[in-house]
């Protein structure tokens, strides 16, 4: 993008399919909400790790801010969301899925290789930071597989995107 | 790459910073492979699941091969192996570390963008592949935290790469 930088390596993936990518992991996500039951999704857990309620509950506070943050700069405060409900996570995710797509049509395309802070204090470039979101949903949602498991419940297959 | 397309959309991470992504991930997994006691990595599941050995024999499965194919189109059979020890399975693990770091840098550039079939049978884009088998090893990871946590053990912190 800039002409005083050497030569651009060469592309992996671009941002419009990133995001396809990203929200292909979101509506994987989104089923393995649904399958919790309601009296499990806060309640439930193995090992004295976090409910999946609560790792859900965390997917949403860094998903649609990193977004938007990404696309305007401005940082919301990165205060854990206290979503109580199955209805209301399945509700505030869609509501952010809209968000993200919304916004990352407006994050200038350099953005992506610049080092930014996000929220005030996380310290990588712009792909790092999105990377970072939806590894962390890979990672809680695989650990959400196993409560699942352990429910008695099957969860989706992981390539259902 | 190609004079025949319109204008190439933004990139989000190029193919260099990805193999460093990757590598970081895997670094990570090395850990959590090496957290694990040896007489629990090939015993030890939760609700019914594959051991973490068995998880990581998969990944070793998909991820040398993987940076092959894509670097000769040259696929080898997708056999699973059958690592049965945790010192092979870190051995195994830090072999492939160098054969993917080989293979990245022959891996035509265009070919991330372009649709091939992987193994004979998975259809999709290059990157589509590779960004397949890096979730499915946060997944699997993920879920291995979960093990490690039943056991008693702190996982490594999921930053730490």
């Amino acid at each position: 993008m800039s002409t005083s930088r050497p030569a651009t390596p060469p592309m992996f993936i671009s941002a419009p399919d990133m995001l396809a990518h990203w929200q292909g992991h979101r509506r994987l996500t989104r089923r393995v909400i649904d399958l919790f039951p309601e009296d499990k999704i806060f309640s439930f857990s193995l090992g004295g790790m976090r409910t999946f309620g609560e790792l859900t509950n965390e997917m949403l506070m860094m998903a649609a801010p990193m977004a938007h943050g990404l696309a305007t700069l401005e940082w919301h405060a990165y205060t854990p969301r206290t979503i109580a409900t199955k209805a209301d996570l399945l509700a505030t995710w869609d509501e952010s899925t809209r968000v993200i797509d919304e916004a990352w049509g407006r994050i200038p395309p350099e953005r992506f290789q610049e080092t930014l802070a996000s929220f005030g204090q996380y310290t990588g470039t712009g792909h790092w930071q999105v990377t970072y979101v939806v590894d962390n949903e890979i990672h809680h949602r695989g650990q959400g597989y196993v409560y699942l498991r352990a429910l008695g419940i099957a969860p989706p297959a992981f390539w259902e995107r």
